[in-house]
């Protein structure tokens, strides 16, 4: 067992704080990641406020992480020390998952463990995610981050990338599609460049204007206010797919009615409360309301090898360690551009 | 022009009665039809109550037409006096929409011309629906019922049998596939028939298993209620397709949860009221919702042509016209095994 420096929240809603905790000294197919970056999530902050009621405390969050291979089992051949890696949202799942895993969907199957508020297999140890100095995590979760991307602005990727990628690739953006990124966050930056990057026209469907230069920057060829009416007249029966990371309650009727024929909206934000939906919305033009949560290890890699083709990496503002609960009360405000990335050098 | 006999309500919600009219002459592309049967559709009742808001009256509806030729116009290639033919839901459509026929998804164009309370193309008279004698309609909107299927159960193929295997088809329903069909009535009934024998493993969801012996019968496999909780616990991640022709308010994300990752509910039945949906009923099992509606002209002749090869028809209790009222009452109680057809000869 080697001792872990970290930050948790020790309890529903209260403040992060340094924390001291034991990870397993590696097995024969483990490595060991010295964290150098961790990226803010949304999620962060709903499973340090128990929102969906699953959490496990004391909390010490984080699956956006990107480090260094420190040391590798003796069954390791992937990776090798000096690596530069990534964690997601998940370090290991069941042997049900396992025989799913060549679906490429593994990370819809139910007996995931979760990097931080999950429990190891077969045991009631929690797992403790990326707020924290180093990792132990099966080779087969680990993943590749590529050399010449930079470690900061890669971390996010490996929650707020996938979670735009997999959609995007599942219902084929590419050149010829007309493809509305709906809200332009953390999230939906992403979605951005990815779309863009992918071959695909890309709009951007915000409350307002304000990030309008961003979004052109980063690769929209257009860019509309939610807020303005004109905006639904004008984009009506516009978009084969739209992508909404938008977690506030929303009138998805209202944007289904932006798609064409055949048209899917995919959910990767999720209000906590139920919304309202008409029948009508979706039969006269087939068109379909889908969801998608994050990707399998499998595409996670190919979305980081896209990336680093690309040269795609997440906006982000560096943060320290202890400027986390500050941070968390930006993020309820919108108030970053576009993720924040923790430097574990500040631990 | 030739004078017509039909029943049509006068105005919403009235019953409807006796009604002259008269019918264009016809044109070289149109073919004059003796109306054989009609059948007795939802919509039928919807529009005379103007519950879309979209009704114009008089209304003479029906849009399950089956008779036989009388005549041809001078250009007309496909059919002959005394074929055997079908009229739908719609009879024309705009220029923009026969540019997408080829598309495969006229039926979702903004211009089609309904069967029955809409307007000739660039005129304002009424089009009037099948409770009638006879009907002018131009070739390519006119369907060929195979010679071997009794005239009067093959007439809710034009519209019950249609709006089921539209989906069935498009969402792959086939062998090794595990396809719900939600509500057991008329669209229900002819879902059953259609995934069976398209190859795939039908399971019937209605309220109470007193059509149980008629679902199996039908083709069903499997048969459950769905006022019995444990319904949703034996069912939970089953299927790959359900087909929900309930137009009652039901808890979508319960049957969602009956779906398969990647498995898609598709909505037939359309509630006037929306319903709540919750995102996570999508998210964790990149689930989706859609819609459908009828089948294109060209897919409607390739289900004519499927139910010829697999006898197939509806199940249904022929009345004569001056019982349609009665009928509409028996209707509302969801009284009919499980179509209602008009025998024309009693108008």
């Amino acid at each position: 067992m080697a001792t872990a420096k970290g930050y948790a929240a020790p309890a529903a809603g209260a403040p992060l704080a340094p924390f001291t905790f034991e990870r397993r000294d590696p097995n024969p197919d483990d490595v060991v990641i010295s964290i150098k970056y961790c990226g803010v999530c949304h999620s962060d902050i709903h499973m340090v406020d128990n929102g969906w009621g699953q959490s496990v405390y004391p909390i010490v969050p984080g699956h956006e992480v990107a480090g260094v291979v420190t040391a590798v089992g003796s069954n390791v051949t992937k990776f090798k020390e000096g690596d530069h890696v990534g964690v997601g949202c998940f370090v290991d799942s069941c042997v049900t998952c396992k025989a799913a895993r060549d679906l490429d969907r593994e990370q819809y199957q139910p007996g995931l463990v979760l990097t931080y508020s999950g429990f190891e297999p077969g045991s009631d140890t929690p797992t403790y995610g990326g707020y924290s100095d180093h990792m132990v995590v099966k080779e087969d979760y680990v993943l590749s981050i590529p050399e010449h991307l930079p470690l900061d602005a890669a971390a996010p990727l490996l929650c707020a990338g996938i979670t735009l990628y997999s959609p995007l690739r599942h219902w084929n953006a590419g050149p010829g599609k007309k493809v509305a990124i709906l809200g332009m966050g953390g999230l939906g930056h992403m979605g951005v460049k990815l779309a863009h990057a992918m071959g695909a026209e890309v709009t951007v469907l915000s409350q307002t204007l304000s990030k309008q230069a961003d979004g052109l920057k980063l690769g929209a060829s257009h860019y509309y206010a939610t807020n303005d009416p004109k905006t639904f007249e004008t984009l009506a029966n516009t978009f084969d797919l739209i992508i909404c990371t938008v977690s506030a309650p929303l009138d998805w009727g209202a944007y289904l009615a932006l798609l064409k024929v055949d048209g899917t909206m995919v959910l990767v934000g999720a209000p906590e409360e139920p919304a309202q939906l008409n029948a009508f919305a979706l039969i006269p033009g087939r068109r379909t309301l889908a969801g998608s949560m994050i990707g399998s290890i499998k595409e996670t890699q190919e979305m980081l090898d896209f990336c680093g083709e690309k040269n795609i990496v997440a906006d982000i503002e560096v943060i320290a360690i202890d400027q986390i609960n500050a941070a968390y009360q930006r993020m309820h405000k919108s108030d970053v551009r576009y993720r924040f990335v923790i430097d574990m050098g500040t631990l």
